[in-house]
């Protein structure tokens, strides 16, 4: 099945917006097996929309469209469409009443008139049920079976009704014979792009018949593993297959699949392990901390830490000592080790990460350039530390850091 | 001037990656009055580039493409549109010599020969320098005036080319009669945006005939001006006006215009009254930290802080008394006093920031339900404090709640 997308909004074509929509109907839809052949955004206005739809129509014969199902005067999906398909709006009385309950129950007060348009559907239109917002979603078929479905625009309601409405129309039309396109992602730090394909250039038959992408970013590099045109089973099993023969190579550097974030992948085995985390951070500020505490439940591993920015909260509170500082500079393996082994001390933790750095863009010398870093960890009174230059600007630089801060605790924790 | 768009690539297709090019071509183009009339993404095949751009170049004449312009076999755009324009792929001597010898003299090695199809280009084709990356972009254009730009698909290399050599073509197109649609955006928070609506009603004559947007997102409201079909002095000038009578009712909460950061205009602040920040951050975790450091040259007034987000930490590092603690909890009032002015005293900071609150999901009561978050401020000594409600989920709340403490913070620096 090809369909394809059109998302509608001037918000969308004057860049106020940034297209999140489109991305996510592709990835879910992909996961059906079901290729968008080309993605169209329009503003909003009945021409354009109707232009744009009746070409993709004329295309694929499957549409869907995100925006313009709100109630004010500027959203015209609905008549456009219902034009195109030579249908009437007619108003819906059922959504109607529901619509005026709503109100009534949650908002306390009676539905704005403006509201009502909500409740005009195209004639012979089936409506798909909108969990998170009042405007319903609408599926459009001709006789020929040349369909439309139209989303919200708004991510939450959008993606709530893919998942809880449209999606099991577009499962019952693949039927069981659906040929799915599925991906897995192997996430690793730490470790080089062109290094992994070294190594997965010394594994005997590669990873099988599926295609293989290395996704660099600045968690580390993503490597992504897609099979197309397969059954459903087929694809879980040479994803499977695959991802085994990957990790037979870079088991150490994968921290997780798919979504998976280091920071919780590390809160988790200290969890298991019934350790707590503490923090030093320098040129980071607190971005670990924040990393960290950004988990829900977080609280029973994470006590907290120290943000050093100034050399003199690095003495104070940490108890790195001034001749330290002055002779290495506060860039530095040992003061890296003492701010760990300092915080460690101050707030009573298992495993505490320090780290210390030039983030840039200025501040650098030709011994210490920009991105230059020390990290260490004191893990229960046993320090260890390691200097790395990261790439990229400021903002890269400190997050690249936290992630390597919180690799050292992962691979020490699995040791 | 009307221009299409048409983003090239299966990455976009597939939703692995989120269009950001599209959003900042159009946010870019707007303010130079050229309208981007409809936007398309179509896949990395020769078949679906050339149709795209064909239809595209059909309806307006004008066409940008982003992506496509690498050295992979997959980057498809330049002779799939050479095609179109019935032109020859040659070789470019110039750019091939330049290439080598940006290999050599940056990466110390011979350039590798799958980088030579980026020195071949449509003949006639104008280069349009690339200062960030090694592919130029192409400028190709008939004999009737129609004209297709082709732009790299990295967002920096992107943005750096339309900037540097594309906009200025584009201007010289326009011509000095070019209507522009030009915008300029107060920035405000702590302040809803339906009391701003009320506060914007009382203005006699508005805001005059400029259009306004209420953009409410996780840093405030922010208040879009826009003018459209307009001479570019004109719409400064109209601009200019209903900014300052907007900024009548609400100056107060206006922290910045455009793409102003709050940290950013508290360090300024703070930097211009010769003041030192320290931060105590209980549920953010060090996000405050986080942001005001990721501010270049923040150190000149950041110190540190502590992240007390455990109890034991607010008592030992920042001096709560344990009795407190028990008797009103970690949310309060005192503790968010105690937690500032703690940390004023272990670091020595004229103006100390803390924030203690319930994140969620988990934590909430009746009394204390999510959301709920107390933020003190010890300035010079003396200290106050508010609580807060905010909505959201807990990446809100917390983002949310260092932007309120940066605001507690903005305005007692006014007074």
């Amino acid at each position: 099945m090809k369909i394809e997308v059109v998302t509608i909004g001037d918000e969308l074509l004057l860049g106020y917006t940034i297209d999140t929509n489109a991305a996510h109907l592709a990835r879910t839809l992909a996961a059906e097996g079901v290729a968008i052949e080309r993605r169209t955004t329009c503003g909003d206005t009945a021409e354009s929309i109707a232009t744009a739809v009746r070409e993709a129509l004329d295309r694929t014969g499957a549409v869907i469209t995100t925006g313009g199902l709100g109630p004010t005067s500027d959203d015209l999906t609905k008549p456009s469409i219902a034009a195109l398909f030579g249908r009437e709006m007619v108003l819906d009385e059922e959504h109607l009443a529901w619509m005026q309950e709503r109100w009534r129950t949650r908002f306390q007060r009676p539905m704005p008139e403006s509201n009502r348009q909500q409740a005009m559907l195209p004639s012979g239109a089936r409506k798909l049920a909108n969990n998170h917002g009042s405007a319903p979603g609408i599926w459009l078929e001709d006789d020929r079976g040349r369909w439309v479905a139209m989303l919200p625009g708004v991510p939450r309601e959008m993606r709530g009704m893919l998942a809880d409405t449209l999606l099991p129309l577009v499962r019952e039309r693949l039927g069981d014979g659906g040929r799915v396109v599925r991906s897995r992602t192997l996430r690793t730090t730490g470790i080089g792009e062109s290094h992994i394909a070294d190594l997965v250039a010394t594994i005997d038959g590669g990873v099988g018949d599926v295609g293989l992408a290395y996704l660099p970013n600045a968690d580390g590099t993503d490597l992504r593993l897609t099979v197309r045109d397969a059954t459903s089973d087929d694809a879980d099993a040479r994803l499977a297959n695959a991802a085994a023969r990957l990790r037979t190579v870079v088991a150490d550097a994968v921290y997780g699949e798919d979504a998976a974030d280091l920071a919780e992948v590390v809160l988790e085995l200290s969890r298991s392990l019934g350790l707590s985390i503490g923090v030093a951070e320098s040129c980071t500020g607190g971005m670990l901390g924040a990393r960290l505490t950004a988990i829900p439940g977080s609280s029973d591993v994470v006590r907290g830490g120290v943000i050093a920015y100034d050399d003199a909260v690095k003495r104070s509170l940490l108890g790195v000592p001034e001749a330290m500082l002055r002779e290495h500079g506060a860039v530095s393996d040992p003061v890296a080790r003492a701010m760990a082994a300092g915080v460690k001390t101050a707030i009573g933790v298992d495993a505490a990460l320090a780290i210390t750095g030039v983030a840039g863009p200025g501040g650098g010398t030709e011994e210490k350039p920009v991105g230059t870093v020390w990290i260490a960890l004191d893990f229960c009174g046993e320090v260890q530390s390691r200097r790395y230059v990261m790439v990229g600007d400021r903002a890269e630089v400190r997050h690249r850091s936290a992630q390597a801060a919180l690799e050292m605790l992962r691979r020490r924790l699995l040791t």
